[in-house]
């Protein structure tokens, strides 16, 4: 068994972009992560939505081999994000954020997914993702996401939680902010003594670096018209840990792999607004796009 | 004959780093590029110094292949820039810049250097740019680099020069500047669409892209603890130019290497003051930090 468990937000955004406004685009990490692990992998998926919460969607996810058991409908409303890109897509504002049924989440595990050997903790409060490595038994591989907002309001259980995950995968700017110091190489060795073996740090239109113990690998970016990045990140982390489920192994080269495999979803995820990109996307083209990276930074030295 | 010329500026420079100040450091972009470009094919170096520029750095030059025939002694004192670098080199800050001897500069490319296949015009003003590609003959490959000086001050000329050259070399933020978008692929065809058939963009600790008509190569940044970034864009562009020359080929995947190798030459330079480093560095050295570039990007994915 080499599934992935995710546990994250799933949400119904409004976001405004150079397209225009667009009203109940599916997001949360959650939903992200499990679409583009789904490439993979079986998904045991855990959240919660609000009655609002559309059924087709759920129908969508088990049709691509997401368990949706661990999917609670509590109710009241899903949680709503709302904010706007500026055209060129380099900064967002946010509008509002009715967190509504996500407040009070509290992820419960089902039985039937304490064993799932590769976890994702995505992006939500360090309690909960430490509640959820309390419930799981014997992970081979866990990887959390976070982001500026706990390393400002819950830095302690941050900490905690790095004590315990596996591969931490976080942006630049958080790396540093995190770690207090500039130069990569100390922002790597800095988070790297927190706890984490492995980690991930994405530079957004530079590409991401991975430093797995002493093997450090760079991935470029990919050169495209974004039409919207929601999701981008969550795309990423769940296209890398899916990789490394299917192929069951924690070496770094199925590390780097992965990297690639992730920035490859990623790269699909930003094409669409919100998960529309992803919802049509074939396996093959995921191959073709990796084959694609490849190329992209292929040399000889004869 | 697969020789490179050099066209530029020699100057001794003052930098004050982390480290502390540093007198009559080697400097200009001429020398850096001359110095990198050496380590792969002869160099014919044409540029300008004063009578108080050491006959002992002449030498130097001459023992690693560069003709210094092109080399003018003026009377007066040699090009001085004076900077201070921020402690996480980040940005500098420009304290003097005398120009000296290099204010009168008007190349004169000797008749034994005008055949030179592989030409790089080196940062200066565009009208010498421009004078240098009326005295030679039939090159193979103009590199030309500049900064956002001549973009501000000379774009007329620039963009005269750009009609003239194969390969612009430019940092990000100049490319930026120079082409008005802000997206890389809008700012590589602007680039491109003003006359070079190849674009180099420097993205310093985030890598570089190489635009080689329908070719895009994406090289990766080498994460290391640099001393002194000064020369690091010229020995990037002498390398470069040296690969190509001792390859005698400008096909892509000649240009996609010669990149890696710029780039490898570029580290070298930054862990030493001024080209403190490239002066000791040997050959095997450059190559085994190829091998380093190559196995940083290396995935399979089975």
């Amino acid at each position: 068994m080499t599934d992935m468990l995710v546990v994250g937000s799933l949400a119904l955004d409004t976001i405004h972009n150079a397209q225009g406004t667009h009203e109940r685009v599916l997001g949360g990490s959650a939903t992200f992560a499990s679409l583009t692990g789904a490439f993979y992998t079986g998904v045991n998926l855990v959240g919660v939505v609000g009655t609002d919460f559309p059924d087709a969607i759920v129908h969508q996810l088990r049709e691509r081999g997401v368990d949706t058991s661990g999917l609670e409908v509590a109710e009241g409303k899903t949680f709503h994000w709302e904010g706007r890109y500026t055209d060129d897509l380099t900064s967002r504002e946010t509008i509002a954020t009715d967190l509504n049924v996500f407040a009070d989440f509290d992820p419960k595990i089902p039985e039937a997914f304490r064993d799932t050997p590769y976890v994702m903790l995505g992006n939500i409060a360090p309690e909960l993702q430490l509640s959820v490595l309390d419930q799981i038994r014997n992970p081979k591989l866990v990887i959390a996401d976070t982001m500026n907002f706990w390393i400002d309001g819950a830095l302690e259980s941050l900490k905690k939680l790095l004590k315990r995950v596996d591969v931490l995968v976080i942006n630049e700017e958080e790396a540093r902010q995190l770690s207090g110091r500039h130069h990569l190489i100390h922002v790597a060795g800095e988070l790297l003594d927190m706890g984490p073996s492995t980690l991930i740090i994405k530079q957004g239109e530079y590409g991401a670096w991975l430093f797995a113990g002493e093997d450090v690998f760079s991935a470029p970016a990919f050169l495209l018209e974004a039409k919207d990045p929601t999701g981008a990140g969550d795309s990423f982390a769940g296209g890398f840990l899916g990789y490394v489920a299917s192929k069951d192994s924690t070496e770094p080269e199925t590390l780097r792999a992965a990297v690639i495999h992730g920035s490859a979803l990623a790269s699909f995820c930003v094409e669409g607004v919100g998960p529309a990109r992803l919802l049509e996307l074939s396996k093959d083209e995921v191959e073709a796009r990796v084959k694609e990276f490849q190329r992209l930074v292929d040399f000889s030295h004869p």
